[in-house]
């Protein structure tokens, strides 16, 4: 059995921590972390556990690692932990690059190690749900998907809300679709501090599909909701609902082909809706005995290294083409009237 | 008291007809279609109204005119009643080109005549409430809005989902902010036909603002909900929703200055929400004694054709900077990664 | 085809109205109403129908009438007018007494008259699909349902609550059961007034399913809710909802036999949730319509006069076994601790 | 700093465990089951607790003890604690016989023990809303209230639902209202097993206020949902609300002296709603802290024993005048029309 090392035990390690010890399927043997207090707190809780404070002495103990430290450490750590011949988890995104990131997929490949990216959603019951109704060809052709991922707070510090929300929309897309988006803008602003707190992300993938991505620390309703539409049904996935994460719509617009003088007639369907029932299974498990399973058989995870490239790449290409709004720039914004 | 008659009696103009018929404060003299039996129905509902099929015959009868025909018809429309002297209420928007829409403007000015645009929204009390908000300041500064207006059909066969869903929340913002946008860019696919049928829509105001419209004629769930975020106080305005239009959150995140080595501190505030009691008139009412009372004093509407103009230009702009999603443009498309 | 005549053009009557308009299916030719502003304002609305202020004028117009008066009038007017040849219509309540109810369905029978009564939800989509779902055996055994309907307004004059709310659900009981209640009781308040502004009802029936109802002119928010339990499916049909009046779960327990020592085992199951499409049709127009095919052809509809008798029959138990709560009587209640 | 050790470690008992290893106000020493299994898991949780398989060891460890053992059992616990003079805390009911906790109340008084019931709605930040809401005036004067309590699930084999889930809807009423119900009676069916699963109680309070409390282990929606009537405001409580827990709305009828013949006027008035800011403190945590504090200082708690043997006593009253429907004892009932 794999002995695995959780590094970065601040806001989300201990989530990890838990879900580590709750598998019976690895030793969760090491955590680290520069703070002393920190990992005091996950040793007393995992008497089993032995802590560092520096990453050094910990590599000898185990055989993997789940990394979740701030995003720009991501690629140093990773990479040594890579040389050093271990596994790899890393919490998205990957990297603060997609160069840094592709490194580090180039270099789990020449070493056969594990490299995965932790995209939790890709392992969530409603996500997993939505991409086997895209897979089976219920829900048609796709045209459209628009995602809202808003709310009060967290800020985040070394992020914007791109890096930090839209993340999670990016990686869902990249899995439902199958593909990679060939262009992306977004459009946002810093209401408070020096960070974007509100974007608005537009994304074309080759298939033709577009998508719209609204991100947001600054909303008081909290809201997690997607909607897929697709010629033969439409979807929507609302995170935030307990009780009816997903309700499949039989509905759509039936264009009938002209009879007379090349009027089109549009017919309206309204069928059933149907709310499929969910695994109850914790998305955060399953994840990690993914990494472990893949660690052992040497199988691509669902979330590997080249899927967390590819989000990392995505990410970067949306910020590139961001337009800030302000006083000052609007002038010489793409699309000004004057 | 005036003699109004109301010209265009197909899909909207019978909801005129009932207002103008309800007010006490015009005569609702006569009525005109270019098909007879619409003529008819409205004839044989109010039988004091004489029925046209042609508009030449109508002109001696009224002061006024109400116009709810197809958009590309405003302007021949309400140019002739302008220059036989009467006062025009025009059906959103008021022309389909800002530079039709301005010569309306003209015209009126210089007749000394009363033209108004049917921008219903601005006489409902859910809207005018939030107006009110924002200008006693409860809100604060404002920071950025999110306006989404979907719903399965109805397609349009003249334009697109944005003259005909966006046109509404254009007026909204113009309205509540009190400026126009410096700049407009959209978003969007033809999914079904050759008019876009979801777009995706950015605004920026002068004062910083930032806006987001999406509106969609292929979606599951009708969803007409606007997101108000200024620095005290947060609106979600959910005109779908029969008995909590509006919730004002005193929500927020406060910035505390640094007490040492440059690092913010963010507190968040929760207060109460409250979901402010509005009168039930009915708008189209409202906006159609407000139209007679301005004919007859001379006084200017809220939604004057100077308003109407600049939603009008607003439109403009925004399809003028439309990125329309096919896999032939894509790669020519702004912000594209190959 | 029928000559109709609509007798009573207060509160209700102008719905009768607008549908008997409608119809193709008979002749809406005469209406009465004690108050000459009443009929003049149906008179104006319909050019077509002749008003009356007296009903005895109105007897040689119509081979059948509609009657929407207060419900003390019912029996009088009914009984006339089966007296005098006519179908009859009568709204809900049939009548206020078992005895007068029972007497106009002897007398309909005598006559081969139609006699119908206007319990409109039996004509309603989502009840219908109700009983087609209990019918075909989804529902398995029903074990209980419970009803809420509760809202502000508007206090009756001349019934109590249960006589004006609860007599839909009763109704809508009975036509989904089959059945009568063997026993009612009830518990109420008349808190503002001398009539019951809130009520509880307790119902059982021959099969052993039990039902709850609440009522209530004093509430805050409009409720429209009832829960079906039954042994393979579980249904909740809230009328208020727009959008999905309907949701059927694919859920329950099951009880396993004990393997040992006499523990049963419980396994809850949880499927999907499906909300079925309904038409919407209108249920006063079908069951008009309804009524008006049953005149002429003879046949019984689902809401006969025996239906409306036996819905009187249940209010009255109800009403007979209500226990009003106040100081004073309090003392005096079965099942006192005192 | 009291030792505090607890008894019942199975479904109920390691959210006791819980937050007596959270609060810094006690020592959690000791804890017990019959079970071995369920006190290793607790002592290898808190490392500092002792655990036992039979309470006699444990006594001379701890100066105080909490009781989440199954009700039968509550009541021979107690008394032994108390004889020994420790001070007790137990979960909800108190015993299974007003009897039982009357002698309880009886012992703890004489030897001036702290004795608590772990009625903890009523530690409960909404609940405890409501209550200073009744006691400011806000809400008038009380009409009447309707609390629904219904699941799927969890049956319980030693209680019905009335003793599992009505007793939190009856300390909630008795906290509210400040007084104990004249009489109570109840209605329910046992649909799978023994145990009425289902029940629909009504109770009368002596100031003549009315109450109905729904509950179910048989439902397919989670329902906590609690409406309380005054003749000033109306609140919905729906503690599955996550966000807006409690509404109050400005709302009511009001009736105008009759201005001539004796009619009395009936005025409806529809203010604002407000969703007040509750402190999201946990329940179980200020209410352990609070028999802490009792037991140290002498105080009463809101949940005294002496509350404990009142809500016992209306789950008597309520249970003595139950009527249980089944095919063969309907026809015994009152109020049976037959």
């Amino acid at each position: 059995m794999l002995n695995v090392g959780l590094i970065g035990l601040g806001y989300w390690g201990p989530n990890l921590a838990r879900v580590l010890n709750q598998t019976q399927r690895c030793n969760f043997v090491a955590c680290c972390d520069l703070l002393p207090s920190n990992v005091e707190r996950i040793v007393r809780q995992y008497s089993v556990v032995q802590g560092f404070t520096s990453v050094d002495n910990m590599w000898d103990k185990v055989d993997a690692v789940a990394i979740a430290t701030p995003i720009s450490t991501h690629f140093d750590l990773a990479q040594e932990a890579l040389y050093r011949g271990k596994h790899v988890f890393v919490e998205k995104p990957l990297a603060n690059s997609s160069e840094r990131a592709r490194k580090l997929v180039d270099l789990a490949q020449k070493r056969q190690l594990a490299l995965m990216t932790g995209h939790t959603f890709l392992y969530s019951p409603p996500v997993i749900r939505v991409k086997e109704l895209i897979e089976s060809g219920a829900v048609g052709e796709l045209h459209y998907l628009s995602l809202s991922r808003v709310n009060l707070g967290l800020y985040q510090k070394d992020v914007d809300v791109i890096w930090d929300l839209a993340v999670h929309d990016i990686s869902i897309l990249l899995y439902w679709l199958g593909e990679t988006p060939i262009q992306g803008t977004s459009f946002g602003r810093a209401c408070l501090q020096f960070n974007n707190d509100v974007a608005f992300v537009w994304l074309q993938f080759p298939s033709g599909v577009i998508a719209s991505v609204e991100v947001s620390w600054l909303s008081p309703q909290k809201m997690r909701r997607t909607t897929i539409i697709g010629s033969l049904r439409m979807i929507v996935y609302d995170d935030n609902d307990p009780n009816e994460k997903i309700k499949v719509y039989d509905r759509g617009v039936e264009i009938t082909e002209p009879q007379n003088f090349g009027e089109f007639q549009l017919t309206y369907r309204t069928g059933d809706i149907v709310v499929p029932r969910l695994s109850n299974t914790e998305p955060l498990l399953t994840e990690i005995e993914e990494f472990i399973r893949c660690a052992e058989t040497g199988d691509v995870p669902r979330s590997d290294g080249k899927f967390g490239y590819e989000v990392v790449r995505v990410l970067e290409m949306v910020s590139k083409n961001l337009t800030v709004a302000c006083k000052e720039t609007a002038a010489a914004m793409p699309g000004s009237s004057r």
